[in-house]
């Protein structure tokens, strides 16, 4: 397998830095969506789209419309082909690829996340993208997440089930799957029946808890339960300077709301997270701003504890519009569950990934604190009497996920690819 | 004259509707002003534009490059002509208007403001403009402090000088001042040295201080000085579930500014205000916010008082940095002087509207509570040795200025161009 | 007369340093009304106490019953006579003084106010008192806001009337009022009927809005009305280490409402004020605190205006307890109302104080913004046919009224004592 | 030894309850010690007291003098003998008892801790010591964290040792420490060298983390390190209605304090925890604030991660100061180090307690996430070369410790004599 991955590295590598150069926002990879396409046909792989893939009402947190509008426009200036995007209009991104080999066997399936994140890429000289041309071309858009390099090992793993079906055996399934930030597709997708007899389930992520390259880990433990809401508060405008005592000030009460939010207590029982990663509000400078709106998002090491999170802020955002008597509503966007991945996973991954060339050392589980879209499958998967897992492969980093010169080491791809070409080869077992 | 006006005043309205219904923002008033320059061109006045109008680098709080393309692009959709809007480009909006009538005699100037606000304009029926079909076309944009009856006024009064210039001597500049809302463009055209050698200088607002229609004002006392800041809060993002602790919260520097700004202490030897009126905080749910946005507003009964609270935002924003550990930055974008209005015009004002048909009673001295751009102007033309004044035409409002159903009656129109008619015609002693 | 106020001089300042070396808070005025009373005596005026002076259950805001035992037990120490410690007992502090000449006349009374605040004295060497050794033997006490004064002046008023009762006619009332500060006094006295047939009454106030020594105003303008409120928030008590969740934490509700309070809106109709004087929170540093008080004081320049404010404050409290949880109470423990001082006294004080040798210039009405307990003696007498005013008397101040190093010029005993006795020689009209 | 303790258990009960019922604050537990002192007398023990027990100016935290007067005035009136109370006088609380056998063998020690909280015990009727008459006679303290049966099991265990002497060898230390809570006394005891011969070391705490009655922890993981700070805010006072604007609000620079330090993220390598326990600020409700005091405690999982709060803390005190143009000052008065017990004691308390009548199971090791003073002593042992734990003893709980009707299972007062008892009897190994 040795010549196969080391011919394969400069593919993933280029591959890599072409989805670096245009990262899409969740549920708007329209472009992303259609070069995974052209290369999974390309490998012999029947391709799955729109409906096909996910469940159109189970989506949660939706773009606005006419931001899905501007990026549709794009995408046509950009190449992709008419009934492609006519299938994916609307927000229906994301593509599945099966194989199957005729011969009995285990599902294995795969997910590879696919969206990008809404910050402005640096452009400081010494981050690598930009010294290589490939940092991202899309204002306010980057993939600083590693799901590039996550797309990028899932076309590497196509590429070695084309290349090697004939020693294989059973049925695969790669899940390229769109908006996994803030918990909004992969629901959508296990909805639409797709990991309902699957035998063996993976996902991962690249560049988490410090391990360094080559090492990868079998599972994790500590992936936490969280909600995504949105927040609305109305309030009235006024004169700021002649009529202040007329206007409820909706900024104010988002402000209250923040400062309450933060101090949400710590549990006894476990980790939390609460996080407000944006505020908009008011429209101009002397009138008493009449609106507000709040990204929020809890986290709890355990369901009940988000569950504890999730409703002080349910508390807090009512008490907050009363303080400034405005009125408000509150919007559950996304969600994610706890992950246990299934412990006879990780000998089985040792052993697969014994002898491997780029694979270093495997630990059996290794502790995150980050909530995972990935955790409807796993749990969809374990419901049926399947196995999964979430792996993590090493890479050092300079900057942490979601930084804006977040960058990883390109090594990780071919490193990971070996693994799960490993495990597709030696089973699970 | 009471068949001038009343002929004129279907005109008026119609007028008021069609700027109503087409509102644009500070120095973005490309299709106003050239709605306002193709009639002052009928009416026989020597328009200026551009340059002529006001310094360019004078202008204080110009929007963003993006956002005037945009309103340029749609003006030419709107069919402004190709050469105005080449010499608007880039937000030199506002007209200026001269007529001189060749014969010895004073110089008369009136200022009418021409911008709209940054409100969406409800669409309830009962909302007088929603009824009668010319509420806001522009998303958003909205003129809810009465600008499109100062402009109608404008041109009411064009009418009448154009129709009575026979029996009229002296001078007479009617400026259509663009970017009045926020105290940034009157300094530009003052800069200009239109206010130089003007003897005698009037402008207003319809619909202060519960007058009723019918009612004038002469002048106004109280309005406050200003400042106008935008204050940028610069933090490191960091994902908000697996390391909080690496992120350096911008929003909730924000937050803490904006709570200690509304607790910036009354002042015993006048008027304060303070707002907040707008905020834009962080980039995505899961990320520590690395950004945040703030426009603030301070208001003073003097500039001493206006420079007490302006100097207390100051060390609060910098504390609220120091707070998170985050970088910060002050611009300053706009400000206003206080008005001292000419005593003596009050009586000679009150002289020229005595038999009045619309004009049923003109009280001397108002007070006010808002801040006016006017205040580079008024305070100008006293410097020079002539009188200046701000006037109210009174109207019933069931909303007050600012608010998304604010509407006036429109019968202020021509009560206010009866009463600049008979100064314009009476003089001023 | 004026040898017999030359004479009076070094009286009046022997009796103010003493009055200022052992200040006592409202209804504890113990030692103080014992002093008051025992010159009153020596003047040969008829003295009223306890509950001839007040209406017991009128009284509002009383201080803890065992700060009241310690204050009475420091009265026996300090040598106050057992039979008036009794009278007194419980808070009924405070003296009234009646003179009755026999002859026909109007009927004159005048307040003056004897509490002092809860504020440690500086004992810095420039400070006056600390220089002369009369400043404050008691700890956390002083008078802060000139009422040591203010019973100089009236025992000041009391010699004259003695000395001089030959030469007068009618009716004299000196009203010695305990807690003024914080409105809690006056209308327990007023509800006794003190008020209900006076013809003229004056009260007032040294070193208000910089009137320089020799100089007073006959009335003033402005007065704010004013609510107090007592703020009691009660949550649940946790480790704060072991189980922060099971918290309640009223402090935060405390902290939460203070922000909010002082961002209520400013009113366009007047002043306002907001003040949270005072909070006292939670038990031990790692416990989640059960408990939080808050005194809380709102003004407004009208009943209305202090209405808004005091009914966006309620809300607002409300607000905070359902933030965190927790329970509330709201107690209104003092309150004033508005002042309007009656006209016609303006002029006939100017002509009483004609040929003053210290009082050297009247000002018919000046403008303040305080909130003064006298309006609700004021209300009364005006209400029943009387007249009344609140005068000022000038001094230089190096710190302002409530701070740690007030003090006075002295002059100003001997310059508003001058400007009493005219007033009661020469009548009012 | 069945019977020794059925003997002993109605004696264990008679202690718990007297002492509850006399509860004292950290450093001024007079009675406390006393009653301890007289037992441990007549059982043998020679006892060590005042600056034998600690180092005088290694104690943090102290009570201010007045407080300490008033409970050794009290600690009269309660029969403490003269010479004992002038040994402990100015907060020298505390008592050691040792016992040697005189033959060789072990150093053990073991800690009780003796204080109470300010917390005022609920008076309703289902709170059993309500019930059963034991309720706390001090007004706002209380034994709401179990250190009276602490206290109950040190006397039990100091009976055993009396009463087994002759089959005992070696030395036994039994420390009653003051001042527990908060993190103040265990330091200067070990700063006067008590633990540094110490081979065995034994605390622990009762009715932590849900262990039934019957079931006790040999070793505890995951006390978390602390930092106590007291912060004074000075700003300065001014009359908030007549000149607000002198005013330097203390007040608020605290609430906008709590506010932030409430908001310092949670970290990614542990547990953080943040408490205002307590607040007070302002003097009377006209003034504004001129100080302001906060009681903050900091924990983290790690020396480190304390830091990272404490350090966090530090900056927002500053900022907080800043904001409000306001001084400051943190004072540390307290502290406590992680824990990490002897692996190896876990073996042998387990099979110490083999074949006990009250103690049914023996967990190795629980997860706990309080603070704990006896840290310093455990470092200490520990880096003597000796072997240290901190011991759980179960029971079921119906309210958190540190609440108002916190309260025990009496029952584990003998279950952790045997426990101890076994351990001093069977050795350790």
């Amino acid at each position: 397998m040795i010549d196969f991955l080391n011919k394969l590295n400069p593919q993933l590598i280029a591959w890599r830095r072409d989805f670096h150069n245009y990262p899409e926002l969740g549920f708007m990879e329209y472009v992303t969506t259609y070069k995974l396409g052209k290369e999974l046909n390309r490998l012999g792989f029947m391709v799955h789209l729109g409906e096909d893939v996910m469940k159109k009402e189970v989506r949660l947190g939706l773009p606005p419309k006419e931001q899905m509008d501007m990026y549709e426009e794009r995408a046509t200036d950009n190449g992709v082909d008419e009934y492609w995007l006519s299938t994916m209009q609307g927000g229906m991104t994301g593509i599945i690829a099966t194989w199957d080999t005729g011969k009995s066997g285990d599902h294995m399936a795969f997910r590879f996340d696919i969206d990008a994140l809404p910050i402005e890429e640096t452009n400081e000289k010494k981050h690598f993208p930009a010294q290589h041309n490939f940092a991202s071309a899309n204002k306010q858009v980057m993939h600083a997440c590693g799901h590039d390099g996550h797309m990028t090992i899932g076309l590497g793993l196509a590429s070695f089930i084309s290349s090697y079906h004939a020693q294989l055996s059973g049925k695969f399934t790669l899940i390229f799957q769109p908006a996994e930030e803030g918990g909004r597709g992969a629901k959508a997708i296990t909805e639409n029946g797709w990991l309902d007899d699957v035998d063996y389930f993976y996902s991962g992520h690249i560049g988490i808890e410090s391990l360094p390259i080559g090492t990868i880990a079998a599972t994790v433990d500590g992936f936490l339960a969280s909600s995504k809401l949105n927040i609305n508060f109305k309030g009235t405008a006024s004169h700021a300077g002649m009529k202040p005592e007329l206007g409820k000030n909706a900024l104010l009460a988002a402000t209250t709301a923040v400062a309450n939010l933060y101090a949400i207590p710590r549990h006894s029982n476990g980790i939390t997270r609460i996080n407000v990663g944006k505020m908009v509000a008011g429209s101009g400078r002397n009138i008493i701003p009449d609106s507000a709106y709040l990204e929020v998002e809890t986290r709890g090491e355990t369901e009940d504890i988000n569950q504890y999170v999730r409703s002080e802020a349910m508390r807090i955002v009512e008490a907050a519009a009363i303080m400034q008597n405005v009125t408000y509503e509150i919007e559950a966007v996304g969600q994610t569950e706890e992950i246990n991945c299934s412990k006879s996973l990780a000998s089985a991954i040792i052993n697969a990934c014994n002898n491997s060339s780029y694979v270093k050392k495997v630990i059996p589980v290794a502790k995150v604190a980050g909530s995972e879209d990935a955790s409807f499958m796993i749990n969809r998967v374990q419901a049926s009497g399947g196995k999964a897992t979430y792996m993590l492969f090493g890479t050092a980093l300079d900057h942490p996920h979601h930084h804006q010169a977040f960058d990883f080491q390109e090594e990780v791809l071919i490193v990971a690819v070996e693994a799960l070409a490993n495990i597709v080869l030696k089973g699970n077992d």
